[in-house]
């Protein structure tokens, strides 16, 4: 397998040394900054250095593109002129309708994995272990091509989650770029209403909530206005809930607290459960027509019922217009569900 | 020592284990719940189970009130009516502006410690290893019980810090109080946006925002609605916070968001730097008029300057107009400050 890494910080150093150590890759990285390039080399991130954007991805059978939000589209657009016919071109950003990309080499990717602190000296070969790794097919990515981004990403430690640009971003609106915004906003506070008294704001919800507060400027403030639309609309939600609850305080109404209470409790432990899965894995046979958008459309429904593929492979019969995809779906429950799913489209499914 | 504990859940069995082995206390109890009481005494929180709230607290030198804020004031009270003259009473309330009693043998108190599962059962005799418990001695306060109350707690594993029940409860609202509101907001609404969708609620940063979320609403309907003031003031303060983030997105502004992030991660860090604290151990010897409130004064003037009392001793003089008090302060530059700050009081004091 050969890999292009184009930027190698933290994401992109750690996806070349996972990528070199499990699937025994070829990695061949470049970064505008060529000190980074020189460090990548030396932590073994990359095989070699490329001296230039071109050179790095053209001979790659899949490209990563990981760079702040704000690069990204133009960074894409010149990896998918330079890279082979054959090349999945992918991103990491943070959110995915900023790079929608109508070619059928292309697929958003966001692993949901971080560190503390950026740059290739931190990266790490198991920084993807566990992790969710979202990625957003367009209705022209290529069947073939997504299930070997699958599969790589899967080799990488990461678990692949198929979801549309447009939900992916709302979703992170919702349970990442809110609880940032929230944060910078408890510790503005609370530094104006402790300041000069110096108790120290102990508190473990304090101290929870805010441990990402003031993230990275030069990450943030692209991802923030990447998806101001879907984050505005959580702030504003936000205030809402926020001038309901101060309604019942200044009413004492202690009946209306508590429910409100009981309510989020209620909704904890339904976040709670549906991040929950488990169980056997299932081998499920369909058959599916050759053409661009079949796959991203199975994966996509799979998605957002919270059915997770944990692999697939795809086989092409011999006149290329009608392909046999396997997929191997974790839970009795989740693999009913499957081939559910997969009917409900008009594909013939069974359980191998 | 005899200690008596009223209201035997997670912190008041936790009271009781801690003093029986670390001060080998003989620890007497009483719950208005009797299974709660016979179950104390199966796991060794408390000595012996009282047949009734007086007969709990005749003895007792220390008396520990865990009850929630709504029922604290009464049994205050009622404590205090029942127990001897030189008995310390004490509370574990979350606001202390909701139990300010004119009695010298009274002081309010805090421990910031807590487990997510409430109930005698899971009461540790670790619970309040290295917590701040915050002391809210009134300017009736006797120094001799209060230093009796300080050296009991230190002795518990807890770090006692003086405050007023003001400062204290605007404290809670902005570190405590708040943070739980807004876990609440951030569940109820990802459980909105998300419904049906079953997408994995992922992100660290939600997770840690939301640990909190749905709290025992035994206990937190009261903790809202006894500081609902300081907690309105706060909610007041994070939607006007929200609204100009939102303001900046909607302008798309860069310039203001990155700079709004940029002040987050100095306030961040700031707060961090307030919580820190060490160095070596240094002893002061202050003379005090025997006069009630002068040790509080003291401790209040401490605290809110940040310097920590690691362990005080009052020693009377012969004719007891005068007291001799040792303290022993952390760190050279707050042993300084504390002689600075007691002498600006009118009180001789020196370094040992």
């Amino acid at each position: 397998m050969r890999v292009a890494v184009v930027g190698v910080g933290l994401i992109g150093g750690s996806i070349g040394l996972a990528a070199r150590e499990r699937l025994g890759a070829t990695v061949t990285g470049w970064d505008p900054d060529a000190g980074a390039l020189e460090q990548a080399v030396g932590r073994g991130a990359i095989d070699a250095a490329a001296p230039s954007l071109a050179e790095a991805v053209q001979d790659a059978q899949i490209a990563f593109v990981a760079a702040p939000v704000g690069a990204l589209p133009a960074l894409v657009r010149e990896v998918l002129d330079a890279a082979p016919r054959e090349c999945m071109v992918t991103d990491v950003g943070s959110t995915k309708r900023a790079v929608v990309v109508d070619d059928e080499r292309f697929c958003g990717g966001h692993p949901l994995a971080g560190a503390e602190h950026a740059g290739v000296e931190h990266a790490r070969a198991d920084l993807f272990e566990g992790a969710i790794w979202y990625l957003t097919p367009g209705p022209r990515t290529s069947g073939i091509l997504f299930e070997r981004l699958h599969r790589t990403i899967a080799a990488l430690g990461a678990q692949p989650v198929a979801i549309d640009a447009e939900t992916h971003d709302r979703l992170m609106a919702t349970v990442s770029h809110l609880p940032h915004v929230i944060a910078n906003v408890l510790v503005a506070q609370a530094a104006g209403a402790l300041g000069g008294e110096r108790v120290p704001p102990t508190g473990p919800s304090f101290r929870d909530a805010t441990r990402v507060a003031g993230a990275n400027s030069a990450i943030w403030t692209d991802i923030y206005l990447a998806n101001r639309d879907a984050l505005i609309e959580q702030i504003d939600a936000t205030i809402e809930r926020l001038q309901d609850v101060r309604a019942a305080l200044a009413a004492a109404d202690a009946e209306a607290v508590k429910a409100w209470n009981e309510a989020a409790a209620a909704d904890r432990r339904a976040l709670l459960e549906a991040g929950l899965e488990g169980g056997a894995v299932h081998e499920l046979r369909a058959s599916v027509p050759n053409r661009p958008g079949v796959i991203a459309e199975i994966a996509l429904a799979l998605g957002r019922a919270g059915v997770n593929i944990v692999d697939m492979a795809l086989s092409p019969s011999a006149d290329f217009r009608q392909g046999r995809m396997s997929l191997w779906i974790s839970g009795d429950d989740q693999a009913s569900r499957a081939v559910e799913l997969i009917s409900d489209l008009g594909f013939p499914v069974a359980r191998a």
